[in-house]
């Protein structure tokens, strides 16, 4: 890898392994790009904002667990920190996890007698689905259970049937999760990490896709200090392959007035701007008075009927605070 | 407390002396309801589904921190477990953290290397803010502070400025926080707790309303399995103190037709009805698919003018599992 003066950098959401290095390699190469993990969301943001780096990648949301709230609270912006950010674009991964651990050589294979498939039934589940995976390797000497929490959100079946004993710990990252066991001498220990991570440590795959669903999919966003993407730096994204526009605003509601939330969503209507995602934040301002996230179809800066620019001039009107936080191209 | 046979029940989230615990004292006198408190926001849900109680009470949004994900997941309902439950009531709960140990008794008093009252200023926060609260003993003999991570997120100022050295341990509630320090006799632990969790364990207030915001407001849901409050067993609420009413309803939106999210959120502004909170969380029908959480200003069952009903049969026609959760009189 070459030095990170002689190219321009792009941030992300370290440590290296993670699922947001694996985003950004899918937008970035690395013949033009220098990529770089930091420590954290906002550590992100800081090297975007203070233009250490020229673009940052933050994840946003994942298709089971949800929003990101790290990122919608640095989005939000709500002490003018971030103040020159704009989002440039959007990255989807497909989020595999595997069970990643140390083989026990002793064991005839991957049976054992919790090897059945079929998870306990409890009051809130009478009647669990069976996971879609089965480990590769026997699981019986597995005691401890690395990973983030999210990701323990997206493996709850496989848990259940298979790891049911396990004491599970909570840890900053899959990547790190993976680091743990492979400083783990006793070999009893196993991390829910990606492909990358289990490479990277050198460690064994004991089963593999143990997520609970296949469309499991996490969406990052691309962001910089410009409107639009630096055209001397190209990403992978090729623009032949374009399939819509996107664009995100962040506005508060007048205290006075809550009407204004509906009159304002009603003005996407009016334009017939599709909303594709919304969302909503303390604005901190007062108790419940939020920041309301939306994400509609369209962009600002290609935008030949006028409809976005229409819109966002009368939502300017009712909202208070209303900030454009950028369109982008999307390619699927 | 008398016996759970003669009284009609009421479930919590506990343990007892939690912040539910607070929500539900305020709003059930124990002379008429017996106070229940179940381990998760499920068992709050499972109880009232079920009918072992009568109404459940479940945390729904902080004002510092936002929505509660659990609870939003359980009314989201998306395999039917909950299919009888209505949301019947809410209640507001000021949060106050104490800090809470063991006093050191060879310490000269509050002050302390550390009291100098000002934060660390660092790259995302080159000026922070003072707490608003002070010591009211040493803390220099504090090395491990328990709490839960929403109480870690509401004291960030006081824990950085004069608990930066202490390691922190996240627990499943502040009241747990507060039994884990009663146990250490080493007295070298703290909890960020509540009034009540202090005089439960008999610790003492090593620090008192340590939340970075006066304002630090909770807001729980009443939850039934009828679309009213019961009349044979009284709340505290006084109908003559009655401040206004609102309604919950959950909806996804036809995935083949992205404007229909646009188009129901501008009934709202159609029918005169004030939004007064949206959330959206993964519908799991497929990835980056939601259902939306529309609270409003009305009431279904007291609509004179008609407008919460017209509004329904309207958004009945173009959204998808469109769900009336309930609707309630507001005290505040």
């Amino acid at each position: 890898m070459s030095p990170s003066d002689s190219k321009p950098i792009a941030a992300y959401l370290g440590p290296i392994a993670s699922y947001s290095q694996q985003a950004a390699l899918q937008a970035f190469a690395e013949d033009v790009w220098y990529l770089k993990p930091v420590t954290t969301i906002d550590d992100v943001c800081d090297a975007t904002q203070d233009k250490h780096a020229v673009l940052g990648v933050v994840p946003i949301e994942n298709s089971t667990n949800g929003s990101v709230v790290f990122t919608l609270d640095d989005l939000a912006d709500r002490d003018g920190r971030y103040k020159d950010i704009y989002v440039n674009g959007e990255i989807y991964v497909d989020v595999h996890h595997q069970l990643l651990g140390h083989k026990n050589a002793n064991a005839p294979g991957p049976s054992g007698h919790s090897a059945s498939g079929t998870s306990t039934p409890t009051a809130a589940d009478p009647t669990p689905s069976k996971p879609k995976s089965k480990p590769l390797e026997s699981l019986d000497h597995i005691k401890k259970l690395y990973s983030h929490p999210q990701a323990f959100g997206q493996c709850t079946k496989f848990i259940s049937t298979y790891l049911k004993n396990a004491e599970k710990f909570d840890v900053s990252s899959t990547s790190k999760a993976a680091e743990l066991v492979a400083a783990d001498t006793s070999g009893t220990s196993a991390a829910i990490s990606s492909k990358l991570a289990g490479e990277l440590y050198k460690l064994d795959t004991l089963a593999a896709s143990i997520e609970d669903r296949d469309d499991n999919t996490t969406r990052f966003l691309i962001i910089g200090t410009l409107p639009a993407l630096p055209v001397d730096y190209p990403l992978k994204q090729d623009p032949a392959q374009r399939t819509g526009t996107k664009s995100l605003v962040t506005f508060t509601v007048p205290h006075k007035c809550p009407g204004a939330l509906a009159d304002i969503l009603g003005c996407f209507r009016e334009f017939q701007l599709d909303l594709t995602s919304i969302n909503s934040r303390p604005s901190l301002l007062g108790p419940f008075q939020y920041i309301i996230f939306v994400e509609f179809e369209g962009h600002k800066l290609d935008d030949p009927d006028g409809r976005v620019n229409s819109a966002l001039i009368k939502i300017e009107k009712m909202a208070q605070k209303l900030r454009w936080l950028g369109s982008w191209y999307t390619y699927r």
